[in-house]
């Protein structure tokens, strides 16, 4: 192709699309289903549950210190599939992108973006991509929604969840938001911290045999731990309390949050899961865990109680012996995190 | 909701978003697997094939006569879905808002998509919201996927198409094309065109009973009649002739088109298909369909012969008694027509 950055026409429904798709998009994902470039993919027949889900991603910058809006499209839809208790099997991949967009840049979240997916296992099986003017969008948005099939024994519901159950994460927390939030700002460090952007479905895969032992699952993306832990005590009479010196935090986002004087708890992970299970499968998960490289750093970081008030609250044991409720985000700490 | 516009803080994973996404998604699409806000939706078994699609939808403006980008986002994904030979049945719904957008915009837009999903027999099971600041969107920007179940009896290929076949649309050509661009530039007509947005899974049901005798189908978005019939041609040895009196064109396009010097077979439709199907199943077909709202248009517009060249054309036999080579447009006549 002659032309070094996306124009309005590669937008359109003509000869200037049609190149775009043929070079960049079939030329990486043609192997499959999208070969044809059908407007629609038909896929085998699935005899098990159908698991759907859909995100976009707009982060800024599109590229940060360990990964790309490419990898994150693909890792953040794989993971919602995951944690649902599904294997992820099939995406679909819309671009919308801003005219003026260097192909360079676009080839590189391609790139990353098939790298990914192939690392998964999981097919891009359809696909549309739009143009908008300058100043109509941001370099590059993406939509991925996905497939997958869903795991038997599992039987996920917060509502399962008991006094005595364990709350579990996969690794250091809040690593993307930090890496998001120093390369947006400029902020010049020597040892920043880089993305944890990766997929959590093996780690779902490797405690499968523990059945209705997993209560819940979740990847704790935009708003964080605190998010995800308030939504699930909110209406519920259950607590749940951490112990702050349990939480892994990577030193190079530990050293961001103090800079920037923010709460880990509130910082986007895009490669952890938190789990919480029965007290007895707590070592069994740990035990499979460590033995693999996406949970190498996985801990218990606290546990479920009774509530005394009724109403569920998420109760934080500070490092320096005190005790304070944690409270969800209110709006938008970092905007466009993913 | 107190706040009358999009803030960013929407967008995050805190509460803002929460009450967002409570008060707006939840409270018009919640009645199925949405309700309890799972970051996927489990789905029954399909024991048939999956047929997977997916769309953005930029258009602007994103409201025009005859519909906006709401109904839009379902019409185009349940009709990738019903033209590849499938039975639509989920959506995902995600939404890239821009900051400062109009709560009342929002509401009048999926208030529409709600109506549109419902006519459909379509439900939305999944989603997800993004915010960006103002000036990396343009108001609001949806992506639809969707997932149909395969219909059986069918077998749909260009490569089925034969001399002789014949070329039917389901109704009048271009008027989604025409509505938007003179909503767009401002153009005041007393009786101005309507976009023609509305579903053709219906009229693909009508048909499915002649099986293989339907050789292809396809709804002429972007780029147009000319689009999908020159792709349909490229690179197989027939061509396909037109007659242009045969074409369904309304008078307020055909106005719109003579004042700008618009090709109508460039224009998009969001609502017609294009079938092609054997000679013999022709009145058939029309029988059916001019029975029906969303077919009472329908016509044979052209026919498929052995290409003398060995690269097929697309031909029109135009009013005037001569003849023309119909090429795609190139790049992008109009930018954002859905």
């Amino acid at each position: 192709m002659r032309e070094k950055y996306i124009q309005l026409g590669h937008g359109g429904g003509g000869r200037m699309a049609r190149e775009l798709i043929a070079e960049e998009i079939v030329s990486r994902f043609g192997d499959g289903p999208l070969r044809g470039l059908p407007d629609a993919a038909t896929l085998p027949v699935l005899n098990i549950g159908t698991v759907f889900t859909t995100d976009s991603f707009v982060v800024q910058p599109f590229e940060f210190p360990g990964g790309n809006i490419g990898d994150l499209a693909v890792h953040g839809t794989v993971n919602d599939l995951a944690v649902a208790g599904a294997r992820p099997l099939w995406l679909s991949l819309a671009l919308i992108l801003e005219e003026g967009l260097p192909l360079t840049d676009l080839r590189r979240v391609l790139d990353s973006l098939k790298h990914a997916a192939d690392d998964c296992g999981v097919t891009v099986v359809t696909g549309d991509t739009k143009v908008v003017a300058r100043g109509q969008a941001d370099g590059i948005y993406i939509n991925t929604a996905g497939i997958g099939a869903a795991l038997e024994g599992f039987s996920l519901s917060p509502d399962n969840m008991m006094p005595g159950d364990r709350v579990l994460v996969s690794g250091s927390v809040g690593d993307h938001g930090a890496a998001v939030l120093t390369a947006r700002e400029g902020i010049d460090l020597v040892n920043g911290p880089d993305s944890d952007s990766a997929p959590v479905h093996r780690l779902v895969l490797a405690v499968q045999h523990l059945g209705s032992a997993v209560r819940f699952m979740r990847d704790p993306t935009r708003g964080g731990l605190a998010s995800v832990l308030n939504e699930l005590v909110e209406e519920r009479d259950i607590d749940i309390v951490l112990s702050e010196a349990t939480i892994p935090v990577s030193k190079r986002t530990n050293a961001v949050t103090e800079i920037l004087g923010l709460d880990v708890l509130h910082l986007a992970s895009e490669g952890r899961m938190l789990l919480v299970c029965a007290a007895d499968a707590e070592e069994r998960i740990l035990d499979v865990w460590h033995n693999m490289q996406e949970g190498a750093g996985a801990a218990t970081i606290g546990v479920v109680k009774k509530s005394d008030g009724g109403c569920g609250r998420l109760i934080l044991d500070t490092r320096a012996g005190g005790r304070r409720l944690v409270d969800s985000p209110r709006g938008e700490l970092l905007p466009r995190i993913c």
